[in-house]
This record gives C-alpha cells, sequence and structure tokens, in this order.
C-alpha cells in the first residue's frame, strides 16, 4: 500500500531538536525530517553524502572553507568525508535524504547521538 | 567547493515539460526537478525506487490499485516494479530522489524518454 506523507503533519509530531526521524524510504536512503535550533557538534561521515533542504527559517553550515546560510527552498549536498557543524540562530526544520547507515553526529559521537527512528 | 542550490532559481530554467533535470548529487541518488503539465505514459522501474516532493502545484499519481492525490509539501515513494501515470491537470513542479540509473519512462521508453542533463 503507497501513501502519501504530508511534511507539515510529520513536523508537528517533532519535538526535540537535532534528532532526525524517519518519514520515508528510497532504495538504501532513508527521507528524515529534523529541527535544528543552535549549534550541533562539528563531525564528518566518513562513507555518507548527506543532503540538506531547508523547509522553514535558516540553517547556517559552518564548513572548515568558510559558512553556508541557507532559507527555505534551499539545499546542499555534504560530501562524505567533509566536516560540518549546522547551526540555527532560531527553530528551523530540515528535511534530509541520506543512506540508512547516517548517523546524526557521524565520525564525532557523543551525547547528542540519537538513533533515528520512524514517525 | 560544496555551494547551495536554490530550488526556484533552478525551476525558472526548465521550460520543457516531463524533461527531469540533475541539480544534485547524494552518493549514487540524484536529486531533480521536473515540471509536469497533463499525463504521462504508465511505466516502472524494474530497479529504482522514486520519490516524489511535490513544490507547486498538484500532482496525481495514478497506480493499478487507485490514485493519490499530491499538493506542495507532500510526497510519496514509488517502489521498484510499481505501475504508475502521473498526471497533472495544471502545471506543477517536482523534486525526484532517485537513483542514477532511473530514466523517465523506465520500462516503457518510447518517444517521451529523456536522458536527464545537469543544470
Amino acid at each position: 500500500m503507497i501513501e502519501k506523507v504530508r511534511l507539515a503533519e510529520k513536523l508537528a509530531m517533532i519535538s526535540e531538536f537535532w534528532a532526525p526521524k524517519i518519514v520515508g524510504e528510497v532504495g538504501d536512503f532513508h527521507v528524515k525530517l529534523v529541527k535544528l535550533e543552535g549549534e550541533f557538534v562539528w563531525h564528518s561521515h566518513p562513507e555518507e553524502d548527506e543532503m540538506f533542504l531547508v523547509l522553514e527559517g535558516e540553517l547556517t553550515m559552518r564548513l572548515r572553507e568558510g559558512e553556508i546560510h541557507l532559507l527555505p527552498g534551499e539545499f546542499l549536498v555534504i560530501p562524505h568525508g567533509i566536516e560540518h557543524q549546522p547551526f540555527a540562530q532560531n527553530e528551523a526544520s530540515v528535511l534530509l535524504f541520506e543512506p540508512k547507515s547516517t548517523l546524526n553526529t557521524g565520525d564525532a559521537g557523543g551525547d547528542r547521538t540519537r538513533l533515528a527512528e520512524a514517525i
């Protein structure tokens, strides 16, 4: 049974920041939603490229080469192995597209690690 | 050099309907944009799951089991092997996530086949 997913409905179910939730599966990739506020840890994903598409609010992606500021309707792809630190001055909602093996804290680990659950 | 992509800017570059354009690469997947109007051919993708996220307008996905109507901010995933026929009463803009090997007409082929180019 194929069913559509309404992003706004799923976002309304998310209360914790920096805890990506799985909302879809495409081959060996997951579609995830995450709410962000403040700054995350610097990390990289050794194997996985990661796409960030901003849905609401604004996202600053800090990279070693500088930072990139994203508004709703804008995306970027962080290639595997590239260190990055997401930062959001105010609450932002982001759609992620990444391999199923991707961990939110990548190689950094630590107490901000969350195993993504489906909602 | 990592650069962000503005969906609206890329959509403004697309004039042909039913001709997906590549706007990003995530592992072995492509992010594509496509404008739709009218109905496409019935087809399936033997190997590739395909995600449709509606950005503008409305999309009806006809399936053998029925049809699903999508508004902006809604998506669905068509698993590989499932026959589908996209239909849009009026112009619609859609973001696709799909394996790089995915052909727009899948197993149907024919004169509506377009090789996706990067824009």
